[in-house]
């Protein structure tokens, strides 16, 4: 089989990016990664180079191209079923899909208010209502799902797939900025940022140079 | 098995609500809908009786809720293989999945500048270069679809499925907004609002009587 190749951003800032990392790495998929770093003149030409949406991340594996991180988590569940990145049962695999779909549109006033940025120390910023409605939302369907599909592990869904992958950015945002969620919440967020993917994609990160200042939030 | 039942917004405005009204009339599944016409004031309560997500289309089996329109297209692949609701193919199929998300969360310059509305007469409207720059990549996309999968039928990859079904809002902006697109697109587009099902769903708007002032656009 031909191998994977992932394109992606920077990966201080690329909160698209880490998304199928973390699904490729959590499965133990083997592949090859691309940085090509966000905000630059040139950023734009090299991404169309491998796909005409021009966003990162994108999925090359021989000659096909997946673009959108939920179309390459869909290819990847395919590809290999083995790895079980969606949850067995169709309860838990439609509620895996909605609260996957819901974060790849949704949470925009969170998003933009706190945008992921793993250098930046942790520390707490004043939240808009909009801000607040938005965590309370993703702390309601974190403990709602480990209440009823996670019992067996420490994620979503109990093991690690491709619902967690969705949420692994909102995660290092809520530690960020040090936002205060319930304890079912807290202990899942501890869980993802203790995997040894997310280790190795943050101590990356840290040895990056680029900056962005449009995203630095003081 | 438990009937299916679809919670929509207006159908005159509803864009999200469309995609899998078309994706279950197309794949002749019986469904029941309900519609909560939009920003009225007990619109979020009623929504939210149905989705703690707030947001429609909502589809209903049994106990079980599915939010998020491409979650409910997933659903409805699976639950009626038969009906090929993502194409024949591992190439095709990461194609239709990557081109149904960049529409979920993409084209937002597009979408501001033209909102679905059905009863609005066809005429032509100023177009910013970043709404040109939507329509070039979508018209790029449905040829590029229509040439390398489509030439089995007349949809974006033969017969109407759920990549047809994300689009189905474009093609009708497209056309209320008078956009010009390549011939290819046009008969893509005439193939999508010439359904048994998009019919129906025009018929039904036309004859609602609610009006959405800050989406009308003269």
């Amino acid at each position: 089989m031909a191998k994977l190749h992932l394109v992606i951003g920077n990966k201080n800032y690329s909160s698209w990016s880490l998304r199928p990392f973390m699904a490729l790495s959590m499965a133990h998929i083997p592949f090859e990664e691309s940085i090509i770093p966000l905000q630059r003149p040139d950023t734009k030409r090299r991404i169309r180079e491998h796909s005409g949406a021009g966003k990162v991340p994108v999925l090359k594996h021989g000659k096909l191209t997946v673009w959108e991180s939920i179309a390459i988590l869909e290819y990847l569940a395919e590809m290999f079923p083995d790895r079980r990145l969606w949850p067995d049962g169709k309860a838990a695999r439609a509620a895996a899909r909605s609260m996957a779909n819901e974060m790849h549109c949704g949470f925009a006033a969170l998003r933009n208010a706190c945008p992921m940025n793993l250098k930046r120390p942790r520390k707490a910023i004043s939240l808009s209502e909009e801000v607040k409605a938005d965590i309370a939302r993703i702390d309601g369907l974190w403990r709602d799902c480990r209440k009823s599909y996670g019992k067996k592990g420490r994620f979503l869904f109990g093991a690690f797939g491709n619902a967690d992958a969705m949420y692994a950015p909102v995660v290092t945002r809520f530690d960020t900025y040090d936002i205060k969620v319930s304890p079912e919440s807290r202990a899942y967020m501890d869980a993802v940022l203790a995997t040894p993917a997310f280790q190795n994609w943050k101590k990356a990160a840290l040895q990056e140079k680029w900056v962005l200042d449009d995203v630095e939030v003081a």
